[in-house]
């Protein structure tokens, strides 16, 4: 693999370095040509280094860089606030160090509105690219994955946003799925023509006449997990309640299942036929999990931007850091670009 | 219980007479007040109620009217295709026999577009409410349940429009929920007040200001489960696709656990430790599907519209018609014009 830098944002997120410093370590360990950048408070990173040290070979330390900064933007700053008052923060001198070259990524579970707004002043807009859009994997419950977006960077859409959000996130499952030609679907409340708003309409008409996509027509948010499409599109309100949606129902069903199991007389047998019978759906539930997804990312930007989730643990926040790392080894910002004219 | 008559569309739906008149059989046997108008093919209405007779006491024929009609609203058809061809069609005649006062509700598991537009001309919208709304139960992970609104008949709303549905959600939960003061919330992409279309910001200060209603602020999608709210507000779009999403969800986690059972070797033992462990989850699981919670109502007008599900079987179908009987009981029509005017 090539060697790269990434830059993290470690104050981010609910718990911030406790969680970010040995996610860190755990996929520098894994990776030997990944370098990482670390944007916090140089105390509490240091404190965290001085404990996982302990398990951690010290030659990983080579390829850590502490960059001491004593500001934080909130989880619960308003956005405009966040970024009038963003200078010398953690998350926005992270994005720096890519738009100075320091870095080819970067990644932050802070404050996703601060995050998408100050990487699309700081690292701009891909040439072409009206609006940066907000993707993830979505797992299929027969097992793979789709991606989706927008998924809350963009409320109101035109019907040529939701066009190029198309070509993104089929350029995007082509490299992170490795599809061919993959299957392109808008949500919408229907599958008729008629149904749904203006603009998804019209933009249904606009993937349609493009040979180049794979179009497949409209996805109701019932099929969402069915595998009908790799590539699903929609404004960032109906994209964000929809993952949401999936994601509760999901982690919902999750608690249920273990809650019953605790303390219980028939725990052995119960874990024995889970095991039995269920080994693999248990699995695919999992998945749905956001816990297991983490790591959204901002695409449409000149960098590989990762929003991981805010109450992401190690093992998520680790995901994260790797999503980046894929993405920018395979260069999506310049696919994506190159694609854009391709089209 | 009050006697009462409810005119029923019995082509509408996936598979038509066959389940909509064995499910009219059933409640009237359960429900002895309560007389059915049926309207559809004679001859298809007539040979299932031969093959019914056979298992129901004859006298329920008493409390049943055949009305014939030949034409048919399809699924598939256009709104406006619909609307324009509706004359003499089962829907139609359905909706115009509750207009005339033959009967106080009416139930369809036919075309949701053209049962909405039908019966938004033909009944009419409440004095001083501006769009009648799709409303459904939602149930509660932990037990219990709440109502969602819009859920498809009005795509985009201004502020106004979601403080109406807000008002006649918090009547409809009171009655049908047997709740005092339900809590209201907003359907949004975030809790903070920054967050979301500018309508829905609007829509919170006005229901923010309005000490009559208990307003509890935004509701995120991965919360729609856990009984935040006891009354969900949204626009159509957004509705649908989390109302959708969340039955997706839900219909695959029972599918993938079904299809595991099936067929092994541990089959009995399955039974046994799904019975132990998990019964009520699994109950509660059920409950999420849309077999079990059958018939979003269309609320706002001056009388009783319920839109069963296309692919309702017997029992959902049954429920849809029981879910009529009982807001025309309650008169939950007079109760939302009384409450427009009290608030």
């Amino acid at each position: 693999m090539n060697r790269l830098t990434l830059a993290l944002d470690v104050m981010g997120g609910d718990i911030g370095p406790r969680i970010t410093i040995p996610a860190s370590l755990k996929v520098l360990e894994q990776d030997p040509t990944l370098s990482l950048l670390l944007f916090g408070d140089s105390q509490q990173i240091q404190s965290e280094l001085d404990i996982l040290f302990k398990q951690y070979p010290a030659n990983l330390r080579d390829r850590l860089e502490i960059h001491h900064c004593s500001r934080v933007i909130a989880n619960d700053q308003s956005f405009t606030d966040a970024l009038r008052h963003s200078k010398g923060t953690s998350m926005r001198l992270a994005i720096e160090a890519v738009q100075k070259g320091h870095a080819q990524g970067c990644v932050s579970a802070g404050n996703t509105g601060a995050l998408m707004g100050l990487a699309k002043v700081i690292l701009q807009p891909l040439k072409g690219i009206q609006r940066p859009a907000l993707i993830s994997l979505l797992p299929m419950i027969e097992g793979g994955n789709s991606v989706m977006l927008d998924l809350g960077a963009n409320l109101e859409c035109s019907a040529e946003n939701l066009y190029q959000f198309a070509l993104m996130g089929a350029i995007f499952a082509e490299n992170r799925l490795n599809l061919v030609f993959p299957r392109v679907a808008l949500l919408n409340i229907g599958v008729e023509e008629i149904k749904g708003h203006k603009s998804i309409r019209d933009a249904s008409e606009l993937l349609a006449k493009d040979s180049a996509l794979n179009y497949v027509g409209f996805i109701e948010g019932n099929y969402l997990l069915n595998g009908k499409a790799d590539v699903i599109v929609s404004d960032g309100f109906a994209g964000n309640v929809a993952l949401k949606s999936l994601e509760g129902a999901a982690t919902n069903v999750i608690a249920l299942l273990k809650g019953k199991s605790r303390n219980h007389l028939l725990k052995p047998l119960f874990a024995y036929v889970m095991k039995a019978l269920f080994k693999d759906s248990y699995q695919r539930l999992k998945s749905i999990n956001p816990d297991q997804y983490n790591g959204a990312s901002l695409i449409g930007l000149t960098a590989v931007v990762v929003k991981s989730h805010g109450s992401a643990n190690v093992d998520a926040f680790a995901n994260a850091i790797k999503d980046a790392a894929f993405q920018a080894r395979q260069q999506i910002p310049q696919k994506i670009l190159d694609g854009l004219s391709k089209y």
